[in-house]
């Protein structure tokens, strides 16, 4: 084993410290982060980094974050824990010995449902319970504005309020509009919202791979994602020690994390698709429902019918899930039972309240492929789905695509807000072309700024790397930054209100020559710096 | 004097090589470049890179490019070369001695029009002539494409034809819908066409400044922004030395160059704003005409009522050539010597088809500042001098923002429309969002794409380091490779014929694992090769 520790990047961002502001209907604390600004009032920010950037936080990866939530779930007394399911070999790919990743020290056995009880967000709202994590999320979205500004955009349908109240948050979830990912076994979650009418969220991946694999080191990569603005982290790890590197994840996660129970339920079966079967899979979404994953990824609308649409397509079926399910499918020639045991699906997840992102197995590889017969005909199947997961009280959001020229963005979203039912969208860019490998952060941006306008509640990152290899530290930096960005001027496109704030307070920095003030107002602050003092390095120049 | 040489960079691209098809009116030959990709036929694609990707070409800078167009402008009779203005001390910011660029060793006397002609392509193209020129563009935006593709776009009220033909140029240089910059004293020049009814181009800006100067430095800029798809260059140089470098600029150049002439004339004056002269400008005209500009940014749309206009702005006026006018309007409570001597400027132009590239000195600064009652007074002037100009035969485009939520773009493009009578539009971006300092070239791709598909004509890039210093080799790069991507997906989203025909080939080879394919149909095969290799060394893994 690699005795190495890498290090946790810990510590606040320049000019900037942590607040809280508490709750007053419920006992919690929501962060922000406040940066100085000379000669005026600090400017609060949104702030999705969690503990690592509050100098006062104790941090000790094998110790995980502090329980947020603890106190909340016990308050409900819908909950019990109980002793879990066993951990088996097969859960980290059989690694042993100096192979295994290490245990996460401190075991707490899993919370469920008393019963056949739904302990969802949805079936709070539904009941008109506004709880605690409700309560969280108004107070954050608001960025600790007390007050409405001046509103400038073209919302595209979206109904924004001036401040978002715990009710509003409440009657978006029980329409099904917005979800709260947040699995009763996340404890350490600071709750946040995915909902077309709140600010565009982003989301980065991270995962290990049969090559590489430390959980430090994977700690670390959801540690960097956040700090630089990753609202939720999707673990797409694959191979041994897979079990174990979510626990360390999760423990020490501020955010809501994601993953593809499909990916583990393959690793399983020795990686033949062939071999899934239902019972294995269900038995990985208990396993991963059990240690706090906040979103599963079900590639349920992949239907046997649909897959001979994909026939004639320049780039076939390019997701993973669509694949393995596809192939599944064809090999047994019957319908996928992942299709078929939907329902049961719900049923586990509404006993941890994991929430659904509705996979879009058949998305679009390429220009050529966008909006095709594969395409709509699968996201049709969603908005089925969707329907059924409401009926069980499952929070559900829709995963999109991918590829697609910006002539066609548009329609996108509104196939998928009729056939979903406003259930939130959260799409991968779209890349609006695919000439550009090692650029693909940015030709994806364009689609992904003009998508979160249209009505995109979640972006799914891209990095240089896509198509080419694994991220690296820095190629995640670049994708969040180039994320953050580009949900920042679908916010102000949509008119969020206050989403002008921080341009402005950072334009009256430029137009006065306030150098430092430019810097910390950034998304970056530190390239913006390093790139400033490479051609006007003197002290002089930043404050001239 | 700095007495290493850097090097120019020479060479083909990857996998490519340089053809060049022939006119069958004129005696004339179009370069394009030839992808080999593996198993099916090469792609053709439009190569702005000049003769240094050639092989075959013999590169010395101190001897310039063959002559184009001497051959042309013989043809047309209605030319005449001449003595020239002399150059003088105050030309080159009085550098003397060692201190002084060598002069460019060629000298060549410059011609202008016989008497008062107009020998401007918009003067031929009225008079129902084809010229060369015209017939290289129609040849050039085909990309060798003989017959017509699938369309699939939607082009917003652009007319695209499915092979463009010469007289197709014609028409659209004839109703002031495009232009072809072209000087005739740039003979070394390879024509190119701005039109909203042709492939979307970008510029790339260098420029030398007081700190930093060498011929050689400032040609190797030139010439690496067009290996990587720059389609014109501005040279916006200040400081000294600054007309000889022009001149190894534009002998080398097979671009369009264009410049700001105020720059230079308010060197001439000692930086002082207040004391420049319509005499002073005048002279700067005629000089920089005799060296081939071929198009000149001009602020004339900014006149003395405007400027209270952006009082109340965030951040005032930020064009460096609207400021220098404002200035010089209220020291003088005058009427801008620009807009009072307009039509005499016009004569200039016409005398040796210098295109206007109509300043937009009140642009935006800030998302808070867009599409105010200033930006929008000048656009209407802006519109008028059009008219003015097309009277004197003179070519013109039109300059926009800037900075631009994404919900205000459209109606920049709509309003340029209607006032500037379909003028070609000519953008810098525009930003999107203030807050990302160091990712200006992305937070402004997402607004150039946009626009690009509403129909502007050109793109002026934006590197990162935007706002924050001197662009090096890197950030030159990085910006022309991501204006090029988003001036593509502007000519996919606008269903250009032929436009998709790249994003296939690569998607194929992506879709079958040939790497090295993928990587040669990119737009910078280098980044793409070495992010793969970071993570995937192995040749095998290429061809798997």
């Amino acid at each position: 084993m690699n005795k190495t520790i890498p290090t946790i990047t810990t510590g606040a961002l320049p000019a900037s410290q942590k607040i809280y502001v508490h709750g007053q209907t419920h006992d919690l604390r929501v962060p922000l982060r406040e940066i100085s600004v000379t000669g005026e009032a600090p400017l609060r920010v949104y702030d999705s980094s969690g503990p690592y950037t509050d100098p006062a936080a104790h941090i000790e990866i094998s110790e995980g974050l502090p329980d947020v939530r603890g106190g909340w779930l016990q308050g409900r007394g819908d909950v019990e824990q109980y002793a879990g399911r066993v951990v088996t070999d097969a859960d980290n790919g059989f690694a042993t010995g100096a192979r295994l990743t290490p245990v996460f020290p401190q075991h707490r056995d899993p919370l469920r449902a008393v019963g056949t009880r739904a302990v969802t967000q949805l079936a709070y709202a539904k009941a008109g319970v506004i709880t605690p994590e409700m309560e969280f999320v108004a107070i954050r979205e608001n960025e600790g504005r007390m007050e409405a500004y001046t509103r400038d955009g073209d919302p595209m349908g979206a109904e924004l309020p001036d401040l978002v109240t715990a009710e509003f948050v409440r009657q978006e979830i029980a329409e099904g509009r917005a979800i709260i990912p947040a699995n009763i076994n996340h404890r350490e979650l600071e709750p946040m919202i995915i909902g077309r009418n709140f600010k565009v969220k982003i989301n980065a991946n991270i995962g290990n791979s049969a090559v590489t694999s430390s959980m430090e080191k994977e700690v670390e990569k959801m540690v960097w994602a956040i700090r630089w603005g990753a609202d939720t982290v999707m673990d797409l790890s694959t191979g041994r020690n897979i079990h174990n590197i979510r626990d360390w994840i999760i423990r020490n996660a501020p955010v809501p994390i994601g993953t593809v129970p499909l990916y583990q339920a393959l690793e399983k079966v020795d990686g033949i698709a062939e071999d899934l079967t239902w019972e294995v899979f269900r038995d990985t979404l208990i396993e991963q429902a059990e240690q706090g994953v906040d979103y599963f990824t079900i590639h349920a609308g992949v239907r046997l019918h649909m897959i001979p649409m994909t026939a004639k397509r320049v780039t076939g079926i390019v997701s993973r899930g669509g694949s393995i399910m596809a192939k599944w499918c064809l090999h047994h020639h019957r319908e996928s039972f992942l299709y078929e045991h939907f329902e049961e699906i719900c049923d586990i997840c509404r006993r941890y309240d994991v929430s659904f992102s509705l996979g879009d197995g058949l998305r679009p590889g390429s220009i050529a492929d966008a909006n095709d017969e594969a395409q709509f005909a699968e996201l049709r199947t969603l908005g089925e789905l969707t329907k059924i997961a409401w009926a069980k009280d499952c929070q559900v959001m829709i995963e999109g695509p991918g590829h697609v020229p910006m002539h066609k963005i548009k329609a996108n979203m509104d196939e998928q807000l009729k056939h979903c039912h406003e259930a939130p969208f959260y799409t991968l860019g779209p890349l609006t072309t695919d000439i550009a490998p090692g650029y693909d952060h940015i030709t994806s941006a364009i689609g992904a700024a003009m998508i979160g306008w249209f009505g995109t509640a979640m972006l799914c990152y891209v990095t240089p790397k896509e198509h080419l290899g694994l991220p690296d530290r820095d190629d995640v930096k670049t994708g969040v930054i180039t994320y953050k960005l580009a949900a920042h001027a679908a916010d102000l496109a949509k008119g969020h209100p206050g989403a002008q704030l921080r341009d402005d307070a950072l334009s009256r920095a430029r137009f006065e020559f306030r150098w430092e003030d430019q810097f910390n107002l950034g998304l970056d602050p530190d390239t913006a710096r390093e790139m400033h003092d490479e051609t006007m390095p003197k002290e002089a120049h930043k404050v001239a």
